[in-house]
């Protein structure tokens, strides 16, 4: 089967788009003093919250030993907390604080304030469209992979 | 400075979308025996190539016991080839062979085959306009990303 050529370009473009958003959200935590390991961490404690160490291992595929080094800092500035599930006291948790949270809306807004340079340049029909369209494909693949787990 | 709503929600939709897309790869990747950290070493290796140990573990923050555990394995399966510098024979450099490209261009054609899904539902011209206001940002942000350089 052959691939249309628009599917190649807007994936080209989705993925170069945000792969630049991205580059550019780093140099802006290397700015702030964070570090793009420690970032990641945050944010996926954020997205599986709950969640243990092993969990966040198998996610992040850092080794356990630097994992716990970036945790450490993490909770050490009070960004996550770490605390024991009432369920099983043997367990320990991760959670993201109040201050982890303002961080990763912070690096969030920065990320959107440089894309914003560009959506200002469409006009708002364009802008219009552009929401149509992508939710149009963004649901039609979600609705796909929720498909797969059911 | 407050961020325009279009803008929260495209880049809501392209980060997702990426996401979604990266996951059903991930999962392909899987069934086809390949794990995610070794075709992400092999895809920054085509990436950087020619590129030595050091600076990709720079690029990858995983462990250097891991990558060189990883790398062995790419090497092993013919995917990369590992050779001394002709410039300075200290150095040990990797590249990717004709397998690990076609590897590469393989998964890229299933994350593709899987987007398309959702491309086919728009309209010629809702592509169109699509390829069309993508471009625009993406051209704007690139921009902006080279001058920050220069």
């Amino acid at each position: 089967m052959k691939l249309k050529d628009e599917t190649k370009e807007i994936d080209y473009l989705i993925r170069n788009m945000n792969k630049l958003l991205s580059q550019y959200t780093k140099e802006q935590l290397i700015n702030k003093g964070l570090t793009l390991p420690r970032f990641k961490t945050l944010w996926m404690i954020a997205k599986l919250e709950p969640v243990n160490m092993s969990q966040l291992h198998e996610e992040m595929y850092i080794a356990n030993s630097t994992l716990t080094v970036i945790v450490d800092r993490l909770v050490e500035d009070e960004l996550v907390r770490r605390y024991r599930s009432p369920k099983d006291r043997r367990v320990v948790l991760l959670e993201v604080k109040a201050k982890g949270k303002e961080c990763l809306e912070k690096i969030l807004d920065i990320r959107q304030l440089f894309l914003e340079e560009g959506i200002k340049l469409l006009t708002k029909e364009e802008q219009g469209n552009l929401i149509k369209t992508l939710n149009k494909v963004y649901n039609c693949i979600y609705e796909k992979m929720e498909e797969r787990k059911g």
